[in-house]
C-alpha cells in the first residue's frame, strides 16, 4: 500500500504570497511547482525547489497558460505549436532551477484551465504531450484518468499517472461531480481523510449514489491555499500513515 | 587566425519581429538568443534554436532584466539574489528548448543594460556569475574585457570570453568611445569590415587618436536590426573569409 | 454621400513597431488606438493620439483582452465583471492621454478575438456594453451588424455603428465569408476600392453568389500592417474622393 | 486642527491580495489606489474606488514604474518622455474607473522607487509633474517636503501637499532617518499615535536627537499591509479624534 500526495506550491509572484508552502512541504511527497506563467517568480521557484530537495519531496513542473492576471484559470485558444513551445520553456526554466538546487523536475502537472482543456481538446493535449516528449520522454504526466490527454500520451509513449481528489464528490461513473453542483467539494477533514485511506488501500471511492467505484490513482491531490486546507492535508497524511500506507512519490 | 561572429537573435515578441534572423544566421557563428525577459517568446526561441542547430551556429543565452516594455535597456536595481534566480530561469528555459531542438546553450551573453551594469557593479556581476556557476560552470560568459564581471568570474572559476565591436570607435586606452560622442559608431561597411580583419588577424584596432591598441577578442559582435546592418554583417564575414580568417564559434 | 474610414493604429509595443501609422493617418478619418492590452505602450499611444489630433482624425479606443503575447487574437474565458473593469481601465487610459493631447476618445472598437466573441457571447457582450455605458453612454460602439452585441447595446441605450470590409468577400446573406474559405480576402487594390465606392454610394456589396446585398455601414475598415495594405487603403480613399464621397468621421 | 490620513490601497493583483483594504478604508480619509503598474488589476481598482466613494474617502492615483515583479520598488532608468506618458496612462485609467463609480481622482501620490527617485532626480520629477500638468493641473501631488519634485512642481504651477510619517524616526534636520539605521521605524502603536497627534496639533515631531523639528504636513501616511499595521492605523485615527483633530481629506 503506497500512495503519493501532491500539491501546488510556489504560487506566489513578486511581493504576493499564496498558501503556506513550508507547511505543505511537510505533508506532500510531490510538489507541483509553478513555472512563472500563472504564478511563480524565479526567486520563489528557486526557494520552493531548494526546500523540496531538502525534504526529499519530488519536484513537478506545474505548466500553465501564460496568464498571470487570471492565475491560469481561463481557457485560452492558444495555437498548439505555440502552446508546445510555451510548455517546453516552462519545463526548461523550472528544471534548470531545480538542477541548480540539486534536484530535478521528475514529472509534469498541467495547471488550471489547461489541465481541464487537455482532458477534452486533442489539439492542446497533443501540444502538451509533444512538449514532454521533446523535453524528456521519461517524465510522467499527472492528470485525470480516461481523458483525451491520456490517450494521446499513450500513443506517443509518454507515461501518465492518475491522480484522485479525496475532497471531491464522484459520480457513479467514476468522474468528478461538477463544482457547480451542491456537495461537489467536501469540507470535513475527517471525512476527506477517510476517503483518502479508501483510495489508497482499496483503490475505490464512495460515489454520490452510494456505490463504490474504482479509482486507480497513484497520487492524491491536496490543497494548501487556506489554513483550513493545510490542516485537511495534514489530516489526510496522518490518517494514511495510521492506516499503514507508505507515502512515497510515484517518480 | 580564427574568430567568432556573434549577433542578437530571436528578439521578436508575439506578433512583433525585430531584425532579419534568417539572414543573420547565415553570417554568424554564435547566436545570442533572447530568453523572454527583454524579448523572445517561446515559439520564437524555438524557431531560432532550430534554425541555429540546422546551420551549426552556436546558441548562447542572451539573459536580461525582466523588462519587455523597455527591451532590457533600462538599468534596474534588482536585488542580487533575485537577479541570480532570474538568470537561472532564463538559462534553463532556453537551454531546455535548445536541447529539444538537438542543440544546447553553450555560452551566456548578458543583454543591454545588464551587460553594461555588470561591467561596474560587483553585486549584480556576482549574481550573474553565480547563476552561471550554479547552472553549468563550464559555460563561458561573453563580455567586455577589463570589467568587474571578468574579475568576479575569474574568482569563481567561470570562463569569460572577450568580444570586440568592429563598428565602434575605440579610445587610445582600448575602451569604447561613448555612444554620445560624435563618431562613436561607424557606418561604412567597408571600413567596419577592414577593422574586423585587423581585429582577427593582428588583434588590434585603430583608436581615435590614430594609435593601434590591442583588442584580444575571440568574438566580434555584429548587428542585424536594420537591412543596412545585415549588409554590414555580411561584408564583415566576407572580408574575414577573404583575409583567410576561419570563422568558428569560440565554444 | 458620406463615409468614415477606420484603421487600427498605435499597435507597436516598446521597441517593436507594427504598420505605418503616419501613412495611415493621412488616409483614415477614424483611428482605432490600441489601449495597451493587446498592443500599445503609453508613449506610443500618446504619439498616435497627438498625430490624430493634428490631422483632425477621430480617436477610438481599441479595447482588447489582456494578451500581449497573443496580440489579443485568442479568445479568453474572462469573467464578465472582470472584463467590464478591464474595458473601463483601457477606456480611461487612452481617453486620459487623448485629452492631454487636446482630443478625446469619441468611440470604442473592440479588438481581435474580443470583437468576434461579443458578436455571439451575450455575457462578454454585456460586459463591454456595461463598461461603455458606465464610462460615457454617448460613445458609439463600432462593430458588425446583426450581432449579439448590437442587440445588447440597443437595450442599454448605447449607440452602435456598423462597419464594412471592402477587402472581404460577403455571402448572399450579407455576412462575411470565413477567412478559411478560398477567396475570403481580396487582394487587388482596384477591386477593393471599387467595392468601397459601391458601399459608400449605393450601400450594397456584390456577394460571392453575384447578388447585391445591402451593407448599411457608416464606416469602412482598412488595414495598414503591410506596405501593400497602406497602398490599398490609399487607393480606397482616392477612389471614394473621385466618386464624390465625403470622408468624415461618424462621430 | 485638521489632518488627512492616507494609505496605499488596492495593491492586490489577480488572485493575490495585499493588506486589508476594507479595514483601512474605515481609518483613512485618502486612498492611494494602485494603478496597475506595480499592483492593482482593473477589477481590484474598481472595487477599491467604489468602496472609497461609498465611505467618502478621497481617491488618489498611486502611479508607479511598470514593474509588477518588483512591486515598483526598484529604481528604473526610464526615459522622461516615456515616464510622462506612463503616468498619464495610469492617471487616466484610474480616473476613468473612479468616475464610473461616481468619484474621481483628486490627487496623485507616486509609489515606491519612483516616489524616492523624484525627490532627487530632476528629469524624472519633471516627467511626473508634466504628466499631472497635462492631465489636470489642479491635482495636488503628495510627496516629501524640500524635495526636487516640490521645486519643479512649484515652477509648473502644480500644487504639492506634504505628508509625514508618524512611524518613522526623524533627524534633527527634519528628514527621515534611513531605513537601514536602527530605530528608523517605530513599532509601538501608542508611541506612533502620540507622534501623529503632535504632528497634527503642533506641526512638530520629536527628532532622534531629542529636539522638536517642524513638520508642516497636511497628511499623515499610515500602513495596512499587516494586521499589526491596521491596528496601528486605527490607533492613530482614534488618538487624533480624541485629541480633537478633525480628520479630513486635503482635497
Amino acid at each position: 500500500m503506497v500512495i503519493d500526495l501532491n500539491a501546488d506550491l510556489g504560487e506566489g509572484f513578486g511581493i504576493w504570497r499564496l498558501g503556506d508552502d513550508e507547511a505543505l512541504l511537510d505533508v506532500v511527497t510531490s510538489a507541483n511547482v509553478a513555472c512563472g506563467f500563472h504564478a511563480g517568480d524565479p526567486l520563489n521557484i528557486r526557494r520552493t525547489c531548494a526546500a523540496a530537495v531538502d525534504r526529499g519531496v519530488a519536484i513537478g513542473a506545474q505548466v500553465s497558460y501564460r496568464d498571470l492576471a487570471g492565475f491560469g484559470r481561463r481557457e485560452m485558444d492558444v495555437d498548439p505549436e505555440e502552446l508546445c513551445a510555451e510548455i517546453l520553456y516552462q519545463l526548461g526554466a523550472v528544471d534548470g532551477i531545480a538542477r541548480a538546487m540539486g534536484g530535478r523536475v521528475s514529472y509534469v502537472k498541467p495547471h488550471g484551465a489547461l489541465y481541464n482543456r487537455i482532458c477534452r481538446d486533442p489539439e492542446q493535449a497533443g501540444a502538451v504531450v509533444a512538449a514532454v516528449a521533446d523535453y524528456d520522454r521519461s517524465l510522467p504526466l499527472l492528470t485525470l484518468p480516461g481523458s483525451v490527454v491520456h490517450e494521446i500520451a499513450a500513443g506517443e509513449g509518454v507515461t501518465t499517472v492518475v491522480e484522485a481528489f479525496a475532497d471531491r464528490a464522484y459520480t457513479g461513473a467514476g468522474t468528478l461531480v461538477s463544482r457547480r453542483s451542491p456537495g461537489a467539494v467536501l469540507h470535513d477533514a475527517g471525512t476527506v481523510a477517510d476517503r483518502a485511506v479508501l483510495m489508497a488501500t482499496e483503490w475505490v471511492v464512495e460515489a454520490v449514489d452510494g456505490s463504490r467505484v474504482p479509482v486507480e490513482a497513484r497520487s492524491i491531490c491536496v490543497h494548501g491555499d487556506t489554513p483550513g486546507a493545510v490542516l485537511m492535508a495534514r489530516a489526510v497524511r496522518d490518517r494514511l500513515v495510521e492506516a499503514g500506507v507508505t507515502l512515497r512519490s510515484f517518480t
